[in-house]
């Protein structure tokens, strides 16, 4: 049996990085979405195992944390486990260890079940009873609960963007992580030369398809703090919270 | 001393894959310069390895002809090697290797050693007069070499772009593989489901820096031929041709 604890090694290669040479947010929630794959496919509950049942795991929110970003060059370990399940999510935590084998960032993410035909949530005690078995006790994970975002009302759109081919991932849905693309992108170049994003939330609300015209709100709440709402028409397709450091 | 043709191996994860479950030609494209990168670099003649001489390699043409994409979950191994060396070009070719061992592609690039403060192209074999030594003569590519790509004038432009962060690469420009990522974005969803690009050429014409705002003009010239050409006002930045079949 596989350990509770799963530990992934990931390189920073030169196409992963930004102009300032380390790995970028959407690169790291992508290797937080492999490494959450590669766990649960390992102990059974992976996407192609629980295709038989119909069932889908689909991202809600999603919480990351970092102290710094990983360099180009560098080995990347990213350790996950799961740290709840209640009756329609999974709780699956995250940290992340540079080469000096220091801890540089944490993250915390919340997974609901569906049923791939009526795309409700599935009870997933009664459905998988032995999830219960993955819980890690020991594991410390010290971000807070996502916060619930606001929605941003009645400002100037920052931006819009038609979601187009490189957008469909291979469930056929947009990409979780090229909405954080689009999101990072409203932001001017300057900013990344001074400060780095400290901490990241996420809620995805709804699902963008294929030529869906998206537009971004953005809001400063506080000087390093903003908060981006996405949305088709008047409705939020996910929101987000990004505080610079 | 390395073998003239280098051999990489990568993993096709699934963050890598559009809708089809298979590895996107921008993919195949990264693939393509991070061989070539370790490639230059085992051998001395790599980013590292000329930065002292002022000297950087700039990606000038690109060509790839796939009979199909490597699929999620499997190995794609990258062999690359030197065919030639001019006074401004060295010209760089890779085959591209599924899991089964058949060659499933090939690729042929062109790029030039400009001096990184003039930005004027450099006399390679005065300045490296021992990259001839790494010419391999045995390997064929038999991809045709690049023909010229006709502007595309007068035409409603498809899509436009601004030139954003997540554009900028590690070396501080509009990411080579970007440009690409939104040329096959012009294309609709649909042409991805009954057809793949067989056939893809792009020229780098000029550079893309941040805030710059782009437009992607598309001209069909036969049925499966399309020439896209990415302007900046009147400047043709970089112009691509696209075969499906």
């Amino acid at each position: 049996m596989f350990p509770k604890v799963g530990s992934f090694k990931f390189h920073i290669e030169s196409y992963v990085c930004d102009f300032t040479g380390k790995a970028t947010l959407p690169v790291v929630s992508n290797f937080i979405l492999q490494a959450a794959t590669i766990h649960a496919h390992e102990r059974g509950f992976g996407y192609n195992n629980i295709l038989k049942d119909n069932v889908a795991w689909v991202l809600s929110r999603l919480s990351i944390e970092m102290s710094e970003y990983p360099e180009h060059d560098e080995d990347l370990t990213v350790e996950t486990w799961v740290e709840n399940v209640t009756r329609f999510f999974t709780q699956r935590c995250f940290c992340f260890i540079n080469k000096n084998k220091r801890i540089i960032g944490y993250a915390r993410t919340i997974w609901a079940a569906i049923d791939i035909e009526t795309r409700r949530p599935v009870d997933i005690p009664v459905w998988r009873p032995d999830l219960q078995d993955y819980i890690e006790q020991e594991k410390r994970c010290p971000i807070e609960k996502l916060a619930k975002i606001p929605s941003v009302n009645g400002l100037e759109s920052s931006m819009g963007y038609s979601v187009r081919y490189s957008d469909i991932d291979i469930n056929k849905h947009m990409n979780s992580v090229k909405y954080m693309e689009h999101i990072v992108n409203t932001f001017d170049l300057n900013i990344f030369k001074e400060k780095f994003i400290h901490k990241f939330e996420i809620v995805y609300l709804a699902e963008g398809t294929f030529g869906d015209k998206l537009k971004l709100y953005k809001q400063s709440v506080s000087e390093n703090e903003y908060i981006i709402d996405t949305k088709k028409g008047e409705e939020s397709i996910c929101r987000s919270r990004i505080i610079w450091k």
